[in-house]
């Protein structure tokens, strides 16, 4: 970490400053220039504040040299993380298609949908039970209820399923679940990714909608922290001015965030766009930028246009693209190796 | 509400959408232009969910003509809500200072710091016990002790005292809280806020970071559907490109607000600018805007210079500004009786 | 377009509205609801001035139900654009390549990348000689010499060339450029647009840094509107609140447009992402979701270390990608046809 | 500034570097911490291309500690800079008040807004002749006629006149305009800037929609780099997620330009809030916060509705408000004496 002094700072606050810092375990090692003095910061500064510092009368900035992240850090964990979910795997090269419908409606609903997504190649199946909505008033899931016709579908048809919990209270209601999704509104609730880092079922955590990539993986540290090593990174669309489609698909985090940290990458290209006609598009270009999966709707139900959504996929054309993927995912293998 | 459907749309989609409506109790008048079949929606429309409907196959797009929020909308409820809190009141015409410091330290600091506060003018003494930290390595706050020390040194001055809750199973502790502030990060944790509708406690509502208006308003709804009408909005600044200040400050906010909801307003130019020689100017542009107060941070403590932060104000300073504020809280009243 | 009207209007405003609409040739429906009166438009409305209706006194709001671009939408003019240029053409299924330096510096250097990236596979020489920078202090391009010196490139290797104007009083010297691109700060420059639309060169037009879709298919429809139909879009990154990556690269933007309009897509890798490493993946994903090719800077210089930018490709690195890229196109025809 | 390099940087690279900033008359003082080096560079670093530093293969990040601008640094021209026009000055503790339509559209028109301004304490006239527009359909303003027109208000009032340029060869129509605006659509048109620049008359450049401050400055710099010191800012709002208001006005704008530069900061709270209700309380909030001065959209024309925006006050309206904000503005400096 380095520390930028503002010009001609009080003496005895810079004193007071690095003898703080030597308290900790900190070496500090000063560097005075003709205007500026930088002092340099050896040792675990992970826990220091970087708002503390920056906002100390005598610091003009900070700038972090190492990432405040240790668990979720590729640095000292080089490997790419690998986590085993019923008779599949997530990240290490298997391309892992989650679908299913936005929320469980009704037994029908969702063994339909369970059935017709496994056949298309699915590997997990996804269903909401308790859903975050923006109005008290809207339908909030059927809670409970869901969760058990999931975990039926689960046992029709074997596929393991990923649900979201909203609260800390709801975590009993889980023991069954595969993995357990933290959504964006969710993604900085602390309190909620401590007690999760205390399980150790996987936990899949959604970019908030407004994170940064640091942000997002200092939420994973927080449930690594814990303990809990089993952690995925699930990339839905960032908030921008553009209004067309629901939330900017940010397809840059693949790449970085392999960079950064070696959790696996989903994308759910069904949020972030909002429109089923996109979704096709954007999971290939998320296969062919390096995602680990996909997450994606997908409805039946063709009588009732009514919950025929827009972002939802038809298992027909799921089938269709899910065939797509797993066939683009294999030949950008090939790329790889000719590489 | 207003649903324009996309050209030719499937006649069979479209009665059943129709029927659905009506089974709502909802009254649709159709409206049949050359190329575009428009349905105006009449009746209380909020429960209907504006996503789904959007999503519909047939549809182009839905546009609300009213607001889906009833408790917190001004039209049915033409009066300023005004909030009574200790000897004092909030909204009103009243000019509420909330001040203190960031974290609660030790007694020593918030004992100094409210009898500070209290001399400068402050009306309520703010101080967070629970801090929602970024970092899981970071000082997490004082928690319990910290709301004891808060409530010592209510005890102590008198100020009404507001401090902020990070999860449901705090709750119990906050029985002589008297306002529960909700932060940026939970501002749609909405299992939190239907708890905290359940109570009568006073909630103050932190913007998210890239909240819009509506969703904010949204989420007092739920703190409103559940029974509990003192609910106080407060903007601290949203998330934008510019990296100079820690955030945006909103104070368009302020008229907005005032012209959707009855609602008190507080805004905290400490947290949006994140640098304490900002305060001031933002203050008094807030209070000039027609802000029902202010959020302010004030940290004693000269002589360490380590948690001096840049974003709070001593007390001496806020002494001044406060007087400022006062003052010019009172002189708008003649502009106002002028006009 | 549709007029949605405030509660209880002004009678002699409505009526004088509706008769300014009546007199600009255009059907007014009027539609009465029990609390609102809704204008339904029928006629051309694409000289309609969207924000000064929408700021009538008795205006609630205006939705646009027909895009305001004409030339540039896809409902009248279904068929993609192709573009010819020297011995290759740009959309209609073929995957276009522009590669070269950020800045043109002297004669070996162009001609030794332009050699590089015509062996590579490369269908366009792209570099800068006016180079728009935020310093005026900075180095800002050699100007007429580096078109002169690119024109050379061209003479060597014929490949067709694509460069940047800045200024209408350009012009003249762009008789022998291929392609005139417009950069991401002059996406509005009105004048400069309508000049281009006045002569017959094709037009690339990079998205402004905060523009939607709309605003850039407006942009393109200044140049079509004066008669040139050669126009060519580059998406290129927003600018977000994430500061890792230069720019958020907005891959939605290609389906999207290719919905809206029959225009050829073009993807910038790498000014949005700002970072080299981040090049390849992001190529892949634009292929993959659709583009009909890639604007990516190569240099060459491998001795002196300075000039080699991080975002910048060696001849190498791009040889590489532009093999994979190229057998990619390819592949994703074939998921094509068999869906 | 300071450059910070990547772990292990190649030698000869970082020879060459050091090498290269020596050659530039920069001192570098190489601090070596145990897993980083550093580089401080002491010298004119105005020069420097910090994206090119930044983009090097061994370069981790680059941070100015000096502010890229010389000319609008408050550091080295401390006094706030005074722009005498006509009978008034810009800045040093007046209160500018900038008003008129948003477009002239005939002479009655322009003349019975200037008298009406005028009366109501308006210090200049403002009227749009070149019109930046979205579409190529929408009115482009009177353009020649418009300058004309205006010119014969300014002579009948005595009143200067602001308008805005959009290109270099409109210039010699402006020789009787008092302040020449950029708008925020040009304010990195870099070439319009060099040339406005080269003249002596006062400039008015508008905050580009997503320009940081910085940005907004070295604009500002380009102008003042030419030999013209007269430039004045003007904050116009940003594009953010919010679409309630058109913009999200940013007036910590104003006390932060007020640290980092000496020159004039006008407030534009028409345009940013797009709605007439919000411009008086948006209005008052900027001048308590410390702005040099308003621009107002103004218009009469009571008889024709439709011409009458949202977003224009009346001239009553005007009055009122003028007379509020003068006194504020005084009450302002009796406030600031106090401190």
């Amino acid at each position: 970490m380095i520390i930028i002094l503002k010009e001609n700072p009080n003496k005895s606050q810079l004193a007071s400053l690095i003898a703080w810092l030597r308290d900790k375990g900190i070496q500090v090692h000063i560097s005075e220039g003709t205007s500026r003095i930088i002092l340099g910061l050896v040792g675990d500064t992970s826990a220091l504040d970087i708002d503390l510092l920056s906002a100390l009368d005598i610091v003009d900035s900070v700038k972090r040299v190492q990432e405040p992240y240790k668990n979720a850090n590729r640095k000292f964990h080089p490997n790419d993380t690998v986590i085993p979910v019923g008779n599949t795997q997530i990240g290490g090269g298997t391309l892992t298609l989650m679908a299913g419908p936005c929320s469980v409606e009704n037994e029908e609903q969702i063994i339909a949908v369970a059935k017709a997504v496994k056949a298309a190649g699915a590997t997990l199946l996804r269903g909401g039970a308790f859903k975050p909505r923006t109005s008290p008033y809207s339908f909030q899931g059927l809670g409970e209820d869901g969760l058990r016709l999931l975990l039926l579908a689960k046992k029709e048809t074997g596929l393991p399923i990923v649900t979201e919990i909203m609260d800390v209270s709801q975590l009993p209601l889980f023991d069954d679940v595969d993995i357990i999704q933290v959504g964006t509104r969710n993604m900085q609730n602390y309190n909620l990714l401590k007690v999760l880092g205390e399980q150790e079922k996987p936990v899949m955590i959604k970019r908030g909608m407004s994170s940064t990539y640091e942000e997002w993986l200092m939420s994973a540290e927080y449930v690594m922290a814990g303990g809990n090593r089993n952690v995925i990174l699930c990339e839905r669309g960032i908030r921008t001015f553009e209004t067309y489609t629901r939330n900017t698909l940010d397809l840059s985090a693949i790449p970085v965030l392999r960079r950064l940290t070696h959790l696996p990458i989903i994308v759910d290209p069904s949020h972030a766009a909002g429109d089923a006609s996109l979704v096709a598009p954007l999971a290939s270009a998320a296969v062919a930028g390096g995602a680990d999966g996909l997450l994606v709707e997908v409805h039946n139900d063709p009588e009732h246009a009514l919950s025929d959504g827009k972002q939802s996929l038809r298992p027909e054309a799921f089938g269709r693209l899910a065939k797509n993927l797993i066939s683009l995912h294999q030949f950008m293998k090939t790329l790889e190796e000719r590489t």
